[in-house]
């Protein structure tokens, strides 16, 4: 069973503070709606963070790591060790994510929720219930003790970040595997063939990408998890880094502080998310629509449109970093930009 | 006669610049093409740039402002003086590009390239050969002499830029009714009828639209310029603001320096500036994709693709200046992150 606070409702959007950005908005020094996107991001954050003065500044990112047993069946294209190499690199500076929340002030955190390190590592927190999932063609990946353990170690995370008071929360993850979990997650929960979702992950080719398919259609049929509830699927076919993500979501959107959802991964935790406690919904903001075939789908279940479309398929919260500055100016715009009134420009007549 | 350095040609991409540049995305900590189009961004900017780190760190704006005699038609949402007010907006930080300049540590420079003001303002460059420009439904919009001189009004901010060595320009632009006459230009350069180009600018509905277009292919049937030489075009149906930033493209693009292109209106002064010197092609780089119906049209003329399609519509360099922490984090990851070697991450086998 999944911790109670997994399903408490969180907070309710400012309806006060969303009017009050909304009438702002109609009184910048721009045509109405000249902005477009960014107007529309601004008015959110406003209601959201319940604030005249939406903020993207302080934008913690938590990398989770985990391995995935599911790689016995070779679908990946890299080999499994490089799930703790990553780790290592993330920690030590050199990776896409490290460069990424240097260059935009961000702190970031290395958990490894789930991998087979058998020791810690320098800069990144362990907490986990094992040493990577079992290979779900064959037995469940996870015990629902196992699952409940990675969704505590989510809200661990978050509580660590909220002692910052974040204005926004990025997550990220890591793991060999993780896009075949991932798809077989997202076609349970959507109730579609792996077919349809599975992609090509971190590089496998068309003959690659229909076994990948193959594994993870038959392991839905063996676990009997198409359609089935959340907790189910994830103890079936999921992995400790998405299961941490899960409850890390949710955490964030009970403490009232929005989530800026990454790639076809992140995602697809977002929508299982979603699935267990609706109300997590309204706090989550798209970022990018990845190049991983699935992704399309999951933010269409999940019905946000992205702000960015840039061919990205790293992972690591990547995708939700580059797409930061953008929430960052869009709060710029609507904090600093003047009046009519204030600048003395005539607004259209009528 | 447009002034001969109009025509000289830029500098070639450096094709060992891009070629290192290639190599070394494929050593950085990511699987091959993970970071999609941030990737290429970067080993194009190597190639301009002739560097093996491609930067855009310093990135001064210039926005060009001028009035249209056209409006006298009634073809803008706007009464014409917005034209000036908003420059004085601008210089005195309250519009979104001197939001958006002080967020990016950009200079911005505003340049009076031909509105109606009859003083100088304040904190703008005044830099015209007269004010505003005639209307072009019953005469040529400006003289062959007029047409010269903002062009090198152009070429003169370019090299006021050009003493702090910026790694990209950005152009934009103001006034009111030059949504107008930019389709009035791009319709004339492809030879394309109004209908299919002109879009409700800042704000004109679907009547004031098809008023708009009819007013254009007058305009074009009058002069007889479809299909004519970029200058003929300038002369008869152009803008003093818009021949100024095609004459700053191509100064920018032979002193080697990349700009990036904003919205509908610097799109259509980038293609004037292609059919004068297709030289100047390489330098320039797409930012977004704008809501103004035309954009689209004109950026597959250029062939160029957009960063980001947010619905923006505002001009004055906006959309630009928003793409731009795209380009600086694509020139971050390429010279920020570590190789497989340096941190030690297998590689994929094979």
């Amino acid at each position: 069973m999944l911790p109670e606070w997994v399903t408490q409702k969180c907070p309710e959007i400012s309806a006060v503070h969303r009017e009050a950005a909304l009438a702002r908005q109609a009184q910048l020094t721009k045509p109405a709606g000249a902005l477009g996107r960014l107007e529309q991001l601004a008015v959110e954050l406003a209601g959201l963070q319940a604030t005249e003065q939406p903020r993207a500044a302080r934008v913690p990112i938590i990398v989770f790591a985990g391995d995935h047993g599911i790689v016995a069946q070779g679908v990946s294209a890299y080999p499994q060790g490089v799930t703790i190499a990553m780790m290592a690199n993330f920690a030590s500076g050199g990776a896409a994510i490290s460069v990424l929340a240097r260059e935009l002030g961000s702190n970031l955190e290395v958990v490894d929720a789930g991998t087979l390190a058998q020791e810690a590592i320098a800069g990144v927190v362990t907490d986990k219930p094992r040493q990577g999932t079992r290979d779900f063609s064959v037995e469940a990946a996870l015990t629902p003790t196992e699952l409940a353990f990675a969704f505590e170690a989510g809200q661990r995370a978050v509580a660590r970040a909220a002692a910052g008071r974040p204005d926004l929360l990025i997550f990220g993850e890591m793991g060999i595997g993780n896009t075949t979990t991932s798809a077989a997650i997202a076609a349970s929960l959507l109730g579609i063939s792996a077919e349809e979702i599975a992609g090509s992950g971190t590089g496998v080719d068309a003959a690659g990408r229909a076994h990948k398919a193959g594994v993870i259609d038959a392991a839905i049929a063996r676990h009997g998890v198409a359609g089935a509830l959340p907790e189910q699927i994830l103890c079936a076919v999921g992995g400790l880094e998405i299961a941490a993500i899960c409850g890390a979501i949710i955490a964030a959107a009970q403490a009232r502080i929005p989530v800026l959802i990454d790639g076809f991964i992140v995602s697809v935790a977002a929508l299982a998310a979603v699935r267990l406690n609706p109300s997590c919904h309204s706090f989550l903001l798209p970022s990018h629509q990845s190049a991983e075939q699935g992704h399309r789908l999951v933010l269409r279940a999940l019905n946000v449109q992205p702000l960015i479309s840039l061919d990205l398929r790293l992972g690591e919260g990547s995708g939700a970093a580059i797409a930061l500055p953008l929430v960052r100016l869009a709060c710029s715009l609507h904090n600093g930009m003047a009046t009519f009134a204030q600048a003395n420009v005539p607004d259209r007549p009528a």
